[in-house]
């Protein structure tokens, strides 16, 4: 059986949306919950979507395990995993850490392009890697099972993840920078390591990442899958589009300024262009991804390959990344013996 | 197989406690979580229990489901329930009804002795009964699976709550009024109703609410027990020792003031005797519970009501009562076809 995952999602959620979901066959979609918010903004934001759950039961539910994703198949819903892009939902606490993954988080970002507690963003001009409590929320995370996602940190502080993380961590939405040079992209020493790691990469769709931006091509974006594939291997790569449908343009300025300043910083746009791009004219929704596959195909991936990166790959990794590290609580509770 | 649960202790935790529990050979706990604290405070409460749950987990572990119980009895250890005793951990927020019964509350009192934004408490001079949000909560309650607790309400209310609720609600621990006259306990009118509703009663051995005070006999105790039985049904009687063992009296004012009030209220107790009374010396800790079964066949109930009443009745009531109302979901769904 071949899934459909698509590996970082923000739209302004809706009917519409979830029905677009269903029409693309979309299995599961890991969903930004958090962008600056605090512990109690993000509870805010996970009731908006019990809401979501309570009254669209026949079009999406709350997945918290990797068997969802096979639930949402036999049951022909999608699987909604949550998500931070920053560590702001658990402020200063440790403990937050299992409150969240108790309350369905399943990836954090360390850094949202700033420096944060735990790690500094890509955007900073010093990275200076792993902060103590950085290494500290780290093994918190590979404890219960909460992914470390790296998608906005700077190299040096992902390098340093990927060594000291006891588990695979993620990349879910960025794209080679040899492909296209933006500061979000990931040079090809960090995505061999990230491979080499057993961690993994989810190919992002959002123009300021893409090769000619809003014109790439989908022969280009597949090209520079098979790319990445060889660079991380055919089971580390999916797909991460950080599709934000319907959004206004005041959300990319919260994602960008938050709360951290007075001032507009533009991150990846510019004051000509402080807006959502347009998305690429191949994937305007999700009933655009599965066409996906057949550009994989074209581009040169094998059958398993290009079905790994559509979703069975994500689903693998979701296996292993979102239980409990019972192979270090049996070492831990051995060693106390 | 027959099970011994305590339904409501708050105790001063260690691992002196839970290892005095197995020693006991206690299956489950439902524990206090929450007195006056707002939703992050009581959230900083679980995530004490969750590094206690790490530090002994040969001893105890989180109990979310009925079936953790017999998971305890299989594993040689503990299952610990959680609950507040106040509304006040969803301060003014319906979402957090089902933000609360994800992190594993199982019981939630509407009131605590004062009027709360649900209902009126036992000591108010007004018993105004379920306020408009206290009756959206409780339709939410019933919804997830997260018992109504009625033990410091007072009468109205908790009539309105037995009318009102579509699931039978509990008092976790109290007693007949009719065997000791205490403000907490109650009448034998209202524990008729409760038991016509299905709905269940803890025995406390709380001094203040014990004839003869911390002086009374387990034979007394029993005796109202039986009553109890006569009044509730035999399948509607549990234990609910309210043990605060080892806490400073600087709790139980907390419990009493907690910040409603600048000056002393010294609830069940009084100027003279203002901190926790001596507990009967027939139940001084866990390892005493056990014992009170043959107290119970002398009082004269039989084998399966005196097992029963020391936790195969909590077990039902746990079974029936914890998961999401599947029944009123399904109408619901079935509704909107």
């Amino acid at each position: 059986m071949n899934f459909l995952i698509d590996g970082l999602q923000y739209a302004n959620w809706s009917e519409k949306i979830f029905r677009q979901m269903r029409a693309g066959g979309v299995d599961a979609v890991h969903v930004t919950i958090a962008y600056h918010e605090t512990f109690r903004e993000t509870v805010l934001n996970i009731e908006q979507w019990n809401r979501w759950f309570e009254t669209y039961p026949d079009l999406i539910f709350h997945g918290r395990t990797a068997a969802d994703v096979r639930v949402a198949r036999e049951t022909g819903r999608t699987a909604i995993f949550f998500g931070s892009q920053n560590p702001s939902c658990i402020e200063d606490d440790i403990g937050l850490v299992e409150v969240m993954h108790t309350l369905g988080l399943r990836f954090m970002q360390l850094t949202y392009n700033n420096q944060s507690l735990l790690a500094s963003g890509c955007y900073e001009d010093e990275d200076t890697g792993l902060t103590r409590m950085g290494r500290a929320v780290m093994a918190e995370m590979n404890r219960v099972g909460l992914v470390v996602d790296m998608s906005h940190s700077g190299e040096r502080s992902t390098f340093e993840a990927i060594a000291h993380s006891t588990r695979p961590i993620a990349i879910t939405h960025a794209n080679p920078a040899s492909w296209h040079p933006a500061l979000r992209n990931k040079s090809d020493a960090l995505l061999r390591a990230l491979g080499e790691s057993g961690g993994f990469l989810g190919l992002s769709a959002y123009p300021h990442h893409l090769k000619d931006g809003s014109a790439c091509t989908l022969q280009s974006w597949c090209d520079m899958a098979a790319f990445a594939v060889e660079l991380v291997g055919p089971t580390g790569v999916g797909i991460g589009t950080d599709l934000c449908q319907d959004q206004p343009d005041s959300i990319v300025e919260w994602m960008r300024v938050g709360r951290w300043t007075k001032t507009i910083d533009y991150g990846e746009g510019s004051a000509d262009a402080p807006g959502f791009p347009p998305m690429p004219d191949w994937f305007r929704d999700n009933r655009d991804l599965a066409a996906i596959r057949d550009g994989l195909r074209a581009a040169g991936l094998d059958q398993t390959t290009a079905d790994g990166v559509m979703g069975n790959n994500w689903l693998t990794f979701f296996e292993q990344s979102f239980g409990a590290d019972t192979a270090q609580s049996e070492e831990a509770r051995r060693a106390a013996e």
